[in-house]
């Protein structure tokens, strides 16, 4: 069961309120054992090997496991809502990389919005909603310290903190006002742009009085990139989609936000003006891969266009700009609440359904902010 | 005929008065016509033809023409050092790029020092020494709007304008304020290091307090690094280049100054640090390409390496930043005066003699900056 939220719409299908009871039977064995006074089981989702290429369920495995009672400054809690992003691709595997990988036997990360069930802490109370990272799991025991309680943003819809007014708005925003730096009349192109990065990328765009360029995949998804406020959209799956960038980008592009790599990239990177921005914050496209792309070898090509159209080539995890974020909460917040700056979630129902809505988030299948409703 | 000129060894062979009388056969022809009042003639090297590949003496031709007495606004000058520098390859070729190419019958590009032999202008008289843009030729006339009169520079020595206190100097100055960012502690790699560009960038690094890391061709390039002030210096010839570089970067490499490209750069790339920073200023060894090297298609592993480490790859062209030349000439100029920045020219005789300079630099065969005496 899959139910989309589109802030826009006005829509009466709430991820918080229509899926009611349609948790999957994979998590139904925890509800007996729900009570924390007595010990609490999670069920929860490990790495059992790691991937070759496209991750399979193999690589998966759900298990359950006793949780202690919380002690000083940590809470436990259980997780309503957990956050799918590109990035745990990376995490799955053991090359070198920002972050440790997740270990075999490990329960995969995530960012969660959890309801605290008991707490060691004077700062958190039984019932407090709070963003943690407590993986692909139905509860979790976590620090205090990693908790933050969630006020305004639960005011907008309590998932929004793992999307629009979360990781992904703010790596959107951080990229945009650290490094891509738009200005009006400038031309921004950033692809997977019906994604939770890629439309805050455009509607920052937007803000900043550029012409916002989006390209996504499908007519659905294209069609819905012009409500967002793209000035023009593009499918990257249509047989002439260079031909079509060129027409949507009649200046060059100036700015271009990536998170996707690959043929996109390569189509745009011939159109960069001189002193073009690219932040660098993810490459999608080539999680899977499994080995380096026949030659010829462009990377020194790729070297010489940046010399050539003194380009700016910034690679960039969000953390790097983690003092900013009560600037981008504090600016996003309000719009996001008004509906001014719009956003769209893809909920899917119960942890049981994580491991495909994962996969399927690889390949493009999402649509809008991907996440998983584990609790009402 | 060549000389060095080594500003640290208080060398007697100035260039300036080391090389009287060595001017070459092909513009004896100019000695009876040098008068600026019956019309001047010029001995030139036009562009015959675009080199594929290495350029080669077929490419080039020598010729004579008369030039005008200076109009208002005008100077005519006497060539005495033209700068030969590897960006000049760039204007041989029609490929698009940040500068028009070189006509084929037009005078090869190059900054010059000259000598005012008439002026249409009451800023410049004649005698002063200018820097301007002549070209490979042994006279020329010039609009006064892009000349530059000589003073703190020609206390140094003049051919400095050309080089250390000259546009290659700046390129460093530059590149490393505004895109390398050197910090106290941090180790600093550049290429070409002997050269007026990487000379400067390891002065510029040390003088920040960051460990400087040179390389370059040779034993007796190696040995005069460290002369220079660097910490560490490698030979890139070495069959264990990437040992020695590992080596000499045990922290990594958190500026890494790009002139040269290919293989220093496949080596430098994995020692890379988080954050690590570098201006693409130039890429020499790949000049001379004719086609993009044999796969795999290394291009999208670097946009990876860009986001892993959170890398700054930044290209850029010296006039962005021309604005701060005062501040540099204000730095450096001291610097210069006194010993405490050192440079080394290397000065080819006559201007039959730049074609043969010219091939062997971007061979790597000069040793520091290359000059071209065309004139006492």
């Amino acid at each position: 069961m899959r139910n989309t939220h589109d802030s826009q719409s006005g829509s009466p299908e709430s991820p918080i309120e229509s899926a009611a009871g349609a948790r999957g039977d994979g998590v139904d064995n925890i509800k007996d054992a729900n009570s924390p006074s007595a010990g609490t089981t999670t069920t929860r989702i490990v790495l059992a090997s790691r991937p070759h290429g496209e991750p399979t369920q193999d690589n998966f495995r759900t298990e359950t496991a006793n949780l202690q009672d919380p002690g000083e400054d940590e809470a436990l809690l259980e997780t309503l809502f957990l956050s799918l992003d590109p990035y745990m691709r990376g995490r799955m595997s053991d090359a070198e990389s920002y972050a440790d990988p997740v270990e075999i036997g490990d329960v995969v990360v995530g960012a969660t919005v959890s309801r605290v069930l008991a707490s060691g802490s004077p700062e958190f109370a039984e019932g407090d909603l709070v963003l943690g990272y407590g993986g692909w799991q139905t509860h979790s025991l976590e620090k205090t310290a990693h908790l933050r309680k969630l006020d305004k943003q639960a005011e907008v819809s309590p998932s929004t903190s793992l999307g629009v007014l979360g990781m992904p708005g703010f790596t959107a925003w951080a990229g945009m006002n650290n490094i891509g730096h738009p200005k009006e009349g400038e031309t921004v192109v950033v692809a997977a742009a019906t994604g939770p990065v890629g439309s805050m990328v455009g509607q920052v765009a937007k803000l900043a009085g550029a012409r916002a360029v989006g390209i996504a995949g499908g007519p659905k998804k294209v069609e819905y990139l012009k409500e967002l406020g793209f000035d023009a959209a593009i499918d990257h799956k249509a047989e002439d989609f260079e031909e079509q960038l060129a027409a949507a980008t009649p200046d060059g592009i100036d700015v271009y936000y990536e998170n996707v790599g690959g043929k996109v990239w390569e189509a745009v990177l011939p159109r960069l003006n001189t002193y073009a921005r690219v932040p660098v914050c993810g490459l999608v496209s080539g999680y899977n891969s499994t080995e380096l792309p026949e030659g010829p070898d462009r990377s020194g090509q790729l070297m010489g266009t940046i010399l050539r159209k003194s380009l700016t080539i910034r690679g960039f995890i969000q953390t790097e700009y983690a003092d900013q974020m009560g600037d981008f909460l504090e600016e996003m917040t309000p719009r996001v609440a008004d509906g001014s700056v719009k956003f769209r979630e893809d909920v899917v129902d119960g942890l049981d359904s994580a491991v495909d809505a994962f996969i399927g988030m690889l390949n493009g299948k999402n649509f809008g902010k991907l996440v998983v409703k584990v609790a009402d």
